[in-house]
């Protein structure tokens, strides 16, 4: 491991500063509403985005303005998602251009994103009103105003921070986060951000975001729903004073794996406070015939609904995993599977080859109890590995999906 | 139309008996747990299973009584899925062995189905104890009997028949299923069996099983979960009289017509009755660039969670409908998106051309908190259409699953 984690979020890196305010976007006033990150220099910039072809217009706009690799901010708004209404890109445009202004940046330099419910148009009046004073409340502890103000449905905020070290400079990373449900990234989740000091050429920053996100944030579901809004953006200000990483050594992988350390982290604290869920499962695939049928699989698993019904109710229904192995549209011999559960509590085998052998009920109910399942699947078709993560389905899941809006 | 919905179920068409009784694999002993279809003479026989890799033992059995193209029997269990268990497939040839025998027949023209939790062994010992008063059972009117017996979280049981003409004959065609949760039908549903005193060539019989089943079971989603079970059965005995069907000629055109319909009744009734629903979604799509665009739009709308919880919240969130779209995979110009609710209470416009429009809250309440809910979906990319059926998520759907086991 060639990182530590420390405290805070995406200001822990030289030279960021960030705020969070509520603006009048929503109604409830003690809810944040409007972030802004902030780096003191232009920094290297890459970003990916929602698959899904219903794409919300801030997506657009923020990938138009990083065409030249770079970007200096970071404006978002939770709420509404700026997404299907008439007036998307107008409003998109807009918010960068206010941010702009307030900044003394160029509209290009500034990124923006935006969650909450589809269709609406945003009013810009609160934004507009609002963005003096976000400017100016800008700083070094404004990391967890910005990551409360991008919240939805959350529960907890979710922000990190951890130090690596390229060449002998000791550089920093920090990022934050918001998901809940709509949570199936294709490319990055609902909303997170990451800022770090470190040089980073912008194409290869870009190389290792797409890296880490293939093992991170692409293993996550909540509840199968691919977001029109994921947006993961990651800014690089070289203010550390490394050797700028140009190319991909030993310092290209430390970064890459201290951005896919900190995106784990992002991960499960999403996955874990995925709406409704009491509980983080984590699905481990060993033994598998290649890469892609051991992620299939686990996303397979960690999808289905009646597993985590099952998982809600504590109740080892080993079954559930083994029909979710074999729906999953990979290559796998099902009379060679073993399956595990494992939690603090102890670890129990449920399944060795396929079929079901006697287990102590007992032991299973204290063992799924707990906050945290992993759910361990032996495969005997090679040697490749993938973890997914996601969470229980729960009564709380239902009632808050089936009025969300109002 | 050339078919006329009638009274009855797999016992409408000549020559058909059935029984259900309940024999002990239950302990509940007010729930029937074993089912028993008979044909007087012997019956061209089609079949469709689960495509998912773990299989049920019975799946496997049937499959091989199937390769003559011929059965006379078909014996169903509720309560114990016969799948991953060690003594699969001996259990399954030996549900056979006994329906054989008490009813004189070879044990090939038996076929075996069986419906429950995966993993645990059958005792076979009511079975056998159970046959013979199964066999003594069987009768004209067992068909509801029979159809009860094939319930598992099944709320009522599923069953419809209808009556259609061969050249000059009058045939008859029946059929009932199983449903409720694990349903993602990838051949058939759970446990489904049909009956028709129809003639039909065999080969051609499962041509047009597969030709109805694309249209009708394929297109069905509770909760996403492909059943390792899946068995769809037809079976016809000729006793109608018709001249044979053994091209595809007018004869078989109507006979694949009649028995889309039969398939779409259940299907319909499947989904309605899903695990936990209090309401049947119908998602209609039209204007797509195939028909395979169409079917996986429709069954992207139908299995989002998110929509679910919608629906059985009233909630006319549209936006969740256009993400569902636009993560289906298919090729869809957003631009050119229509949406609408419809139900018995009327039909509301909520979205034209992948933006929301103004429409009156209180009318789309009025509308979702009726039982059959349509979700039209208009596209402008050509001029396929497909339907797919599904229900809403509830409370209950997570009671049931959440401690299915116990």
């Amino acid at each position: 491991m060639d990182f530590t984690f420390t405290q805070g979020g995406v200001t822990a890196a030289k030279g960021f500063r960030a705020a969070g305010i509520h603006c009048g976007i929503r109604k409830n006033r003690d809810k944040k509403d409007l972030a802004l990150i902030v780096s003191d220099c232009p920094a290297a910039a890459a970003a990916v985005f929602t698959q899904n072809l219903v794409k919300g217009a801030p997506c657009i706009v923020s990938a138009q303005h990083l065409v030249d690799g770079k970007a200096s901010a970071v404006i978002c708004n939770s709420g509404i998602a700026n997404t299907c209404a008439a007036d998307g890109m107008e409003k998109a445009n807009a918010m960068c251009a206010l941010t702009a202004q307030a900044l003394e940046l160029s509209e290009n330099d500034v990124l923006v994103a935006s969650t909450g419910v589809i269709g609406p148009s945003i009013n810009m009046e609160p934004i507009e009103a609002g963005m003096s004073s976000l400017a100016a409340a800008l700083s070094k502890e404004g990391h967890t105003a910005a990551a409360q103000a991008i919240m939805t449905t959350d529960t907890v905020k979710k922000e990190f921070a951890l130090t690596f070290t390229l060449g002998d400079t000791v550089c920093t990373m920090g990022g934050m986060a918001k998901g809940s449900g709509m949570i199936a990234p294709n490319m990055a989740t609902m909303l997170s951000f990451i800022t770090t000091d470190a040089a980073v050429d912008s194409s290869l920053l870009q190389q290792a975001l797409a890296d880490a996100v293939g093992d991170t944030f692409n293993m996550l579901s909540v509840d199968g729903d691919t977001s029109t809004n994921d947006t993961l953006i990651v800014l690089a200000n070289g203010m550390a004073g490394n050797v700028p990483v140009t190319q991909k050594n030993d310092e290209y992988t430390t970064f890459v794996e201290a951005l896919r350390a900190l995106c784990t982290s992002l991960c499960r604290a999403l996955a874990a406070d995925g709406e409704g869920a009491t509980k983080l499962l984590e699905c481990r695939v060993s033994g598998a015939a290649s890469v892609k049928d051991a992620k299939v699989i686990a996303k397979s698993v960690i999808n289905s609904s009646l597993l985590k019904a099952a998982m809600f109710g504590a109740d080892a229904n080993w079954g559930r995993v083994l029909c979710a192995i074999g729906y999953a549209g990979a290559n796998v011999n099902v009379q060679g599977v073993d399956v595990s559960f494992l939690s603090e509590a102890g670890s129990i085998d449920v399944c060795r080859s396929g079929a079901g052998i006697d287990f102590s009920e007992e032991k299973a109910k204290d063992i799924l109890t707990q906050k945290e399942i992993i759910i361990d699947i032996r495969l005997s078709d090679g040697t490749a590995t993938a973890t997914a993560w996601g969470c229980d389905l729960t009564y709380d899941y239902v009632k808050i999906n089936g009025d969300y809006r109002s």
